[in-house]
């Protein structure tokens, strides 16, 4: 008896753009545009698949030639894929602002056509993609809501809804918005924007107002060990955990003997070559998966089954992203049991209504999102709103993502420094 | 759009017993017969799904539990069987003559069910179970020709066809046997029966006759790190791996220090709370995977990444076994990139045509397998070849896997002894 297969016939790979607010961090600041690339998975069967990636011009030639490469593979052997993305893809390189570290490019290449054709063969079966893991342990994945330092608009234009967010009342008043509309759980404010002292001042009227939140700072190691330790110290009993406070795996090592919190990581430990030295120093006690640079669905379960083994803490990072990305962490999260903590999202930064999937298929109930229930991803894409967002990539004119450059051309002598304090 | 389920009804768990020859190990002689308990699933949607694994008493037990626990779950919801399963399973005990650690309960109790519903989806989505954990990316699984120490015949029976191996010659001409007929490209010799210096002369006269096999010697822990250390010396560029040398991590570990070849397990790490102490101390640089208690094929794969990730080679262990464990082997195998070694397995010391599953669906070719490409695991069940080995099960009288204590009633005195030089 034989299967019948369900082969790639052809890939489509759609750049888009979307509105993105002056988002404050480390390295600079969000131009007004995200930029990211859908990919669309055609088989033989007539079943298609989709996935979401960055779209830097580096990374979409990668993904050209992996998806000449993916022709005529079954979208069941997705171990046949990787090889084959293996054979071609680019020695590490960074990515985009490099926020994340050097992770491997196969891992961040592979992963939207992993994604697309296990969306591909939920829809085979009738089952959400979480049942391809093993099923949704959970109904219902929370996320914590995420907290920028930000300007009241881009320069030059009229101020967003949010409006400017530059000390503790005015992160005070954001997190209180987001709460309120989506009724956020848990909370994290992106660091390393402002002297530590601010920011420490930020975290604590964060605990006045919301006294049972659990809180997370994340300065995008903009901070010697040293300094990191002294936060640490200072926001004992306050911080959930403390992420990236400082570069590099010796330098959270350092940090996390010493520090009374856990520290978390999407910034030392990003591949599978990090975990080995990650965890033979004790460098980090979180882990931010994220399936883009973690080589899709499944190497994320891998990656939360080797946490699990080696007592490491689970959550979840975030760019800023579209519904096909939030639907594929939505069905990740749901199959992991040991998520341990609210997965980051930038989905309130995206303007209502600005997508490229069908629908609104997502909406937070006290600071969750219920897993599809559908087949596949559980989202399909609106054509036209594709074509506008691509548009809008061919508009607006950003290429790579450059907070560094951007904040430039705004602060003159703007330098980018890890660590700054 | 919601998707049909397909919810377990009925589980049907079947003792069996077939004819295994006396085969020595440092800790006694095989029984008369091997003892295994064949999983059935039923599902409301008429598909069924097979399963295999151990049947001591406790085992049996502890499976009824879980067959109870497992009723109304949809057979992708794995992960919600593993919760089930840890909520019921007892404390972790030993597997029955205990050549292996102390391997986890609740993955020992999955692992069958798990199995099964693998081969249901499979059979749901009309495609071979290696495709459920990312495609093969091999056709033909490479195995090892087992080789063992053994009487003629059972006491008071007569000779079985291979006949005594006790001595290098015996052993030479038991793998020109097993070569002969399956073609095997690798050898392992079960050792820890002899003194080291016997089976250091066997495998030197395995390597005379076989200069291009790969070769390697298990002697269960019956030696001391110092005699380890003085065996491994001696068959330095002769061994392809040691396994299990000697009880322990710590043990391990000391001899691994100052071996000139690889040291391999199935013993010190068997279960993933083994794994962190395992890699801290760099006890073992190959594991023996084996779906029957490490939880089932997507954590033995997860098992394979965990290999990857920290740089340990992986191959496969093997108990007496019928083609349902076979069949799950070679679909797990398979589908795992970085199986570097050939897989072992007992199956030339099963009679010809004693088996649950139906016709013949193995046949070893230069040595491997073909991955079966119908759904599911690829076999099914012989109704009356089950009823019979149950039968035999019911006649035999073991209940319990005992090689210590049947050397005893031939060898009164005969001692177990871990290590024993």
């Amino acid at each position: 008896m034989t299967s019948e297969s369900i082969r790639v016939t052809g890939v489509t790979i759609t750049p888009v753009a979307f509105a993105d607010p002056p988002l404050l961090n480390s390295v600079g600041v969000h131009e007004p545009f995200a930029l990211r690339a859908v990919i669309e998975v055609v088989t033989d069967a007539g079943l298609t698949g989709l996935g979401e990636t960055y779209a830097d011009e580096q990374h979409l030639a990668a993904l050209r030639a992996a998806a000449t490469a993916a022709i005529g593979v079954d979208v069941y052997h997705t171990g046949e894929i990787y090889r084959r993305v293996q054979a071609i893809a680019a020695p590490k390189t960074t990515i985009s602002a490099g926020l994340i570290g050097d992770s491997a490019a196969t891992d961040r290449v592979f992963s939207p056509f992993e994604v697309a054709c296990l969306d591909i063969q939920g829809k085979a079966a009738g089952r959400p993609v979480a049942d391809l893991l093993g099923g949704a342990v959970r109904d219902t994945v929370p996320f914590s809501g995420y907290l920028f330092y930000k300007w009241a608009a881009h320069p030059g234009a009229v101020a967003d809804s949010w409006g400017a967010a530059l000390d503790p009342d005015g992160i005070v008043a954001q997190a209180k918005r987001m709460v309120d509309e989506h009724g956020f759980t848990a909370l994290k404010l992106k660091g390393g924007v402002f002297p530590p002292e601010q920011e420490i001042e930020a975290v604590r009227a964060l605990r006045a107002q919301f006294p049972d939140h659990p809180l997370r700072l994340d300065p995008n190691a903009a901070w010697t060990p040293a300094t990191s330790l002294r936060v640490a110290r200072e926001l004992d009993g306050v911080l959930e955990y403390l992420e990236d406070p400082t570069p590099g795996i010796s330098g959270m090592a350092e940090v996390a003997r010493e520090a009374p919190m856990p520290l978390a990581t999407n910034m030392c430990v990003v591949a599978f070559a990090h975990l080995a030295p990650g965890i033979r120093e004790n460098a980090v006690q979180v882990i931010l998966s994220d399936h883009h640079y973690w080589g899709g669905l499944r190497r994320s379960a891998l990656l939360a089954g080797i946490c699990e083994t080696f007592g490491i803490g689970l959550s979840m990072h975030s760019n800023s992203h579209l519904g096909i990305s939030l639907a594929a962490m939505v069905q990740l999260a749901a199959a992991v049991p040991n998520l341990s903590y609210a997965c980051d999202t930038h989905w309130p930064w995206k303007s209502e209504g600005e997508d490229v999937v069908a629908g609104t298929p997502f909406r937070f109930h006290g600071g969750g999102l219920t897993v599809p229930r559908g087949p596949g991803l559980g989202v399909s894409l609106d054509a036209d709103a594709l074509g506008r967002l691509h548009e809008q990539f061919l508009m607006c004119g950003q290429r790579n993502r450059d907070d560094t450059g951007y904040m430039r051309r705004v602060v003159p002598g703007y330098e980018r420094r890890q660590p700054r304090w």
